[in-house]
Parts: C-alpha cells; structure tokens; sequence
C-alpha cells in the first residue's frame, strides 16, 4: 500500500485529493479496479473514469475528475509509467542470496561487473565481458568472447552467441537468441554448402529484444541494431541486416539479408522485408505488408506489395466494390473498429 | 506387442477376430505398416483399408472389414486415442532415479506436490509453487511466485516467468515462454520508455501450449488464456489479450495486444489479428488472414482483411478471373485438394 | 594474419600478387575494409572492387583487377568459402579444458561417441546414443532415446525431444526445437481431448535446422526432414511433414501437417502451406505466398494463393492499373530493387 501523498510528491504532481489515502496497485481505466491508481490520457476517457470504481486518478491540471483523488501532472503517460517502476515486483533470482549463483558456470577468463547478478545455471563462456549492475537470469548462455555493457537484463533461458556485443541497458526477453548462424549456403552440384558467417551481433544502447526473437550473426562482418530499437517477440533478423535508432520492429515480422533501415522505421506485426534493400528514415509499414522495394520517402506504407497508404486505401475499397458487386454485403463486421 | 482381445476390452469395443492376434503398434491409413492396428473413421476409407498390409483396424460395428480383425466400437477416432495412450513411451527424464534430480535448484520458499518430478538443471524461484504430479522436464525456469496447478507438463527449456498461473493439466511444449514483458513504450522526445509491465499470464485448466510459442504479461492486469484453449507452435499473444475456452489457435498466428477473444474461436495459420478488438464466440478464420475490425457474428471468415468465407470465395473469384483476362489459365496446381 | 601465398594454396588458385602479403581477415565488397582479402564473383562487381580500399581479392583468372593482389580461381565464390573456414573463430565451449563438463548430466545408459564435447548444463536423457565428434553446447536437453549420428552440431538451449532420430553433420542452431508434440486434438462434446503423438522427428544427412525453429513429431510414425535441406528461422514444421532433399525453407515458413514436399523446394520466407499436400520436385514459392492446393507442376509460384509467376506478375499489374484508376501514381518506392 502506498500513499497518495508520496506518489505525487515521486512524480512532482499537484494533489487534488486525500494524501494520506492509500493504494495497492495501479491499472488500466478498462480494468476497474477498486483500491488502485490510474491514469486519464484522453479528455474522451473522463467519462468512463467517473463512472469506474478506480478511486484514484492521475489527470492533466485541467482535467481533475470530481469525485476522484487526483495526481495533476502535465503528461499522465509518462507519470504513470514512473509510478509503474515503484510497483514493479521483484525480477531478481536469488539476488538476496548471492551475487553469483554456485551452479552458474563461468570461464575464468570471463569477467563479470561490480554489482551484476548471476542466475542458476548459466553459462558465460571463455573470455566474455559483462558490465555493471547486470542481470543474467537462470538458464542463459552467453558464449564466448561475446560482450555486454552495464545495466543489462537478458531473461532465462537466451542466448548470447560468439564475438556478439551488447551496449548498455540492452535488454533480451526469454529465449531471445542473438548471433545465431546467418542462413548461408552456395549452391554446388546440387548441394548447400554452408557459407561460415563469420561476422558477429551489435546491439547499441537500450536496444530490447523481445522472446524467441532471433538475430543471426553477419557473414563477414556485423548484423546491427541501432540505439533505443525495440523489438518485439518472433521477429527474424537476418544476417548482415542494419536497424537504424529508435525502431519499432514488432511481432513475427521478417527483416531479409543485408537490407538497410534507416532511423525511426516502424514494422507492424508479421511485415516481410526482402533482402538488399534501403528503407529510408521515418517510414511506417503496416502489418501483414510486403516490402519488396526500396522505399526511398518517408511515409507510411501499406499492401503486398505495399504501397502509400493512401493508394493502398483506395485500392482496398476499389478491390472491395469489384467483389462486392457479386455478393451481399453484410460483412458480420464492425464498421468502426 | 498386445492382443487385440486387451485393446478391445480397453476401450470397450466387440472384437470381431483373434482375441489373441499381437499387434506392436498404430498406424495410420496412408502409414501402411503390418503389425499394427489403424482406424477407420469414414467410410470413404473402407477401400484403402481392405487393401492395406494393415492386419487390423477398428471401425464402426456396421463397417466391419472382411479379412481383417475388427475393434468394433461407435467412436473408432475416440478409441484410436484412447489405444495410443497405451503405446505412448515415457517421457519421464529420471524418473525411476528420484523425483526430484540432485542438479535441480529449487529456493527454499518453494512448495513442490507430492508425486511431483523436477528434472536435471531446472531452476524454480521463490515462493513457486507446484501442484501434484507435475513433470518438469529438464532446463526448464519457473521464475519467483509463479504458480502451477496439478498434472501440468513443462517440456524441456519452456520459461515461465514471474507471477504467471497455470491451471490444473496445463501442457507446456519445449521452448515456450509464459510472462515475457509486453512490448509497451512510451514515445518521449523521440525515445521510446519502457512502459513497466506489471501484470501476469494466467492459463486456465487444460490449456496447451505450443514450442517457442510467447505469451505476454498484461500491463496492470493478466493476459488471459480460457480453459481448454490449444496454442500451437510459434504464436504471439500480446499483452492484456484475453482467449476464451476451447479456442484453436494454429501456428505462427498473431494476436495483439488487449484483443478479446471469445469461446470456440478457430485462428488457423499466420493469422494477424490487430490489437484492441472484440472476436465473438464461434468465429473462425481461415489462415493467413488479417483481422483488423471487431467480428461481432459468428462464422467463417477469411481474406486480407476478412470478409465472410461465401463473400471472400466470391471475391477471390472475381479477382482470378480479372487476372486470367491477361493471362493463360493453367495453374501448374490441382483443381481439388 | 595469414599470408596470400598460404592462402593461394590452400584454394588452387593462382596468386597475381605478393605472396608474403598479408591479410587480417575476410570481407564483402560492401564492407571495403582494409587489410582484408574479398571476392568478385559477377563482372558486375570489378568497378566496386578497383575503387574499394581492399587490398586483396579472389576473382576469375580472366578477371584480374589492376593495382589488386588477386588470387585467380576458376569459383570465386566456392574458394571464399573454403578460406572463410581458415578464419572462423572457435566455437567449442571449455573444448580445451575438458570434453564432457562436469556439470553435464549425462543419464548412464546413454553413449558419447569418440571426441564428442558435451557442454556445461546439458542434460542428455536414457539411452540417447550420441556419435563421433559432435559438439553439444550448453544448456542443450536431449532426450530420452533420442539418436545423433557422427559430427553433428547442437548449439546452446536447443531441445531435442525422445525418440528422434538426427544423421550425420546435422547443425541445430540455438534454441530449435525437434520433437515437440504434434498439435493434434479430437473435439468431442466441445473439449478437445489430445491425441498421444507417438511418433517421432527424422533430420537426415546435412540438415540444418536454424534459431527457434520448431519440428514436430508425427502422430504415428516420423516427421522426416531429407537430406542436405536447410531450415531457416522460426520455421513451423508441423506432424507428418515430409521435406524431400536439398530443400531451402525461408523464415518464418509455416508447412501444416502431412504435407510432402518434393526434392529441390525451396519456400520462400513467410510463406504458409495447407495440410495434406503434395509439392512436387523442383518448386519454387515466393516470399509470403500460400499454397492452398497440390502443386503438380515444377516452376516458380507466387501469390495468396499461387499461381504460376509469369500469371501473377500479369495480375498484379492489372490490379495495380485498376488501383491506379482511382489514385496518383508515385509509390515513393525506386523503380528498380
């Protein structure tokens, strides 16, 4: 249970309510919960606000909801983001017990930075740097000669293959699997032979890799995933590949060999990218889409092929007035979704 | 090897053959093995069954075969289960040694039920707690306060993280992760802020999931996935995603987050479903589809969007005949598969 | 460092060049590092390569590039992945402190064939035989039963389940999954009840199998993935599937169960395949494509679904002409790619 008072004071909001009353978690305005805090970030919301059980808010100044406890602050969002950090439970293996779990397996050559945590049954091989203040959660195997800067959290059961190199605050989700082998053959005689891939894994700065990911190793030289990307679970990287800063790459999308992203590119869910292309800054491409082009202006994108957005509307509802002329057209749909 | 006249009794079929004919397996129709014992459950099957090298088969009382021994019985699909239940070799890891392996690391402040099998190298965190008769097979991680039911199977390296739930018979397949954080980033000044994840996963009773499947911990609250529900491999459900009971949600298939699913929903293959939606019960959707708009009336849907099956099949006509005008008519595929 | 003339001989190629020059390592065109040998394998390629800054190259003997050392071989290609094996890094895990760590658990029924190294954390379940010279990295669980054939390559928290059967030179990339149950269930009285999947998974000579890539076994007999065919990531191959020889199955690829594949396919990346198919010998399928029907007929297929590529390229451009009609006409994506 935390107080109204301290949690203004954490996030510097104006209290518009009883500081000595009490919470016991945080949730969405759809959850409804009695006896939490929660956040209002649309004046559309107030409504649903008023009406819920939640008995404590956080609101923009000029929002205050009667009837409520209120947080002012000027940006509900990110103070409700800051107050989340005070909830979160604990993540830490044994952190209480031991630095250094006993069943870990660590080469003596590696070397592991004041403060950093070391789950049951991890593997850190030959040679492998890891930063300060690091989590390594049970199950991990961070191969040889990789590298990880401070601050890193990587979950159990990832992998960290050879050579790779981790920047600070890198973060990788359960069963990430970072450095794998680029999919490499040459044709000869009828039979693949494997190309050795050579290369290795970069991830800058506060770059997040989300579970089972994959991100396989370059062939001669680095796969790279630009500072602060964040990517989500099932995606694919593939070997030679560069992501530019602050991407959003999200689910069961595929990023095909040696192609570019610039800065800012947004993937929505299960996009394919084919390979050796350049996908130029502040792009977004919608889900499902098929990137089989260059894309040399900003924009958002849609299709398969994908195509702007605003052509690919038309195109939908052209393509649906040509089907629809054979059929009915209840959809057994909303219209507005 | 087993005689037929035991498998009969098992299941409670009339045997009409050799009570003391052994057979040394199940087979399939197209499997063809002599030895074995197979099924016929259509009647369009009848004539390959005949001609098979299989010796014996069960079938409906009314189809019994000429020349073959015959498991009579009204439900030959539910027999051929129930039989293969008899064939299934151990899965058990150590059993026979001890219940729990010497390498396994279990904190102090977990509870393990009786009959409970703990395998080499797993790790269980703190005040984890474990039904009756669990296997937990090798590498497998149970993070802090995670709880499981009775009779739950984690197959080998499947993570479970903090604070999720399993329900009783919950099956998990190698790989699969349970509470990766969800992908939630606030934008500020062009960087993207780890929204804390503060929520949980809960699968309810008989829930299985697939290998390297990942399902998300809700934001506050639980990502949710009803009971009876299958996940096959390599599916992404996001964070606060709620799945009703008895659902079919088949490979590589992606689910936003905060989408509702209702009872007896079918998502075939690679399916995309974008997040904050409403699917009712009794809905399925053809594979590879995109499902972009609440889908308020049952039935059957596909296409990129979805449209309902008669309207797609329609449209998709429609659109080959467009192309056809431009192009010759031999597809290189079968007419009916 | 390792001089040209060594490497000209380890090859057969001619060297044109100084024989005591000395490179550090290998790279691609693209990359122009100095100090590296590269290659030129399209005459495409020579402005690039005189312009680059690489000081060394493997070109075709009728190829030779002034100013360049070059080693002059009739496979350019071929030649650099043979000197590309000279340079990679060492994989092996502990390889030179022991060959079983001690913290494997090794059941004693199980057989390690001559110079095989087990890593640290694995755990290799009753009976598994193991052949000569394979590396089994960390954190890697085989399970009972299961069989590796001689030189095979497993790499970190790869899971292979009971009973499957791996030949010779099969790589497993981190965290593939071989073995997983089936997702087979029997609806009866609206539960789905699980059918025993009792068969197994068999890898064949020279598969690879990439990062989090999933086999299922069979419901009665193998899943069979032929000889020489490489699986690339986040592949779903479900029960049943038979891969013929020399296949490439792209990323993210999905095959239902029971479908047959024939030698020389290669399924593009995303591409998703209905259960219970025939695909003949020598077919090609385009990224993201379905395959709904039997494909009869070698060639090239494209489309949701395919159709023969020269039939979908026309009814693209008409679709595109008809969307055209309604809108402007700049894609903001190069013309070319």
């Amino acid at each position: 249970m935390r107080r109204l008072g301290d949690l203004a004071a954490h996030v510097g909001a104006t209290l518009a309510g009883d500081p000595m009353f009490e919470i016991g978690g945080l949730c969405g305005l759809s959850d409804d919960l009695p006896g939490t805090l929660s956040f209002v970030g649309k004046p559309s919301q107030r409504r649903a606000a008023l009406a819920s059980r939640i008995p404590a808010f956080i609101t923009r100044p000029e929002h205050a909801l009667e009837g409520k406890h209120c947080l002012l602050h000027p940006d509900p969002d990110l103070a409700i983001v800051e107050l989340a950090r005070l909830f979160e439970p604990s993540r830490l293996a044994y952190a209480e017990a031991r630095a250094i779990h006993p069943s870990a397996v660590i080469h003596p050559t590696a070397v592991i930075g004041e403060g950093s945590i070391v789950g049951a049954h991890v593997v850190i091989g030959e040679q492998v740097r890891i930063g300060a203040r690091c989590v390594i959660q049970p199950g991990v195997v961070v191969m040889n000669r990789a590298t990880l800067g401070d601050d890193c959290i990587i979950h159990p059961n990832a992998v960290v293959r050879e050579d790779s190199v981790l920047g600070q605050r890198v973060v990788l989700q359960p069963g990430a699997v970072v450095g794998g082998d680029g999919y490499g053959f040459l044709e000869r005689d009828g039979r693949h032979i494997k190309i050795p891939q050579l290369g290795n894994v970069i991830l800058e700065d506060d770059v997040e890799i989300g579970a089972n990911t994959t991100i396989d190793r370059g062939r001669f030289t680095a796969t790279r995933v630009g500072r602060g990307t964040k990517v989500d679970n099932l995606v694919m990287i593939a070997h030679n590949v560069q992501v530019g800063e602050q991407c959003l790459i999200v689910a069961q999308t595929g990023i095909s060999g040696s192609t570019h992203l610039g800065d800012r590119v947004t993937l929505a869910g299960q996009v394919g990218v084919t390979g050796h292309l350049e996908i130029c800054n502040d792009v977004t491409v919608m889900g499902k889409s098929v990137v089989a082009k260059h894309v040399l202006r900003p924009g958002v994108y849609a299709g398969i092929p994908i195509r702007p957005i605003a052509q690919w509307k038309k195109a939908v509802a052209r393509l649906n007035a040509l089907a629809r002329e054979t059929g009915g057209s209840d959809s057994g749909q909303a219209d507005e979704a």
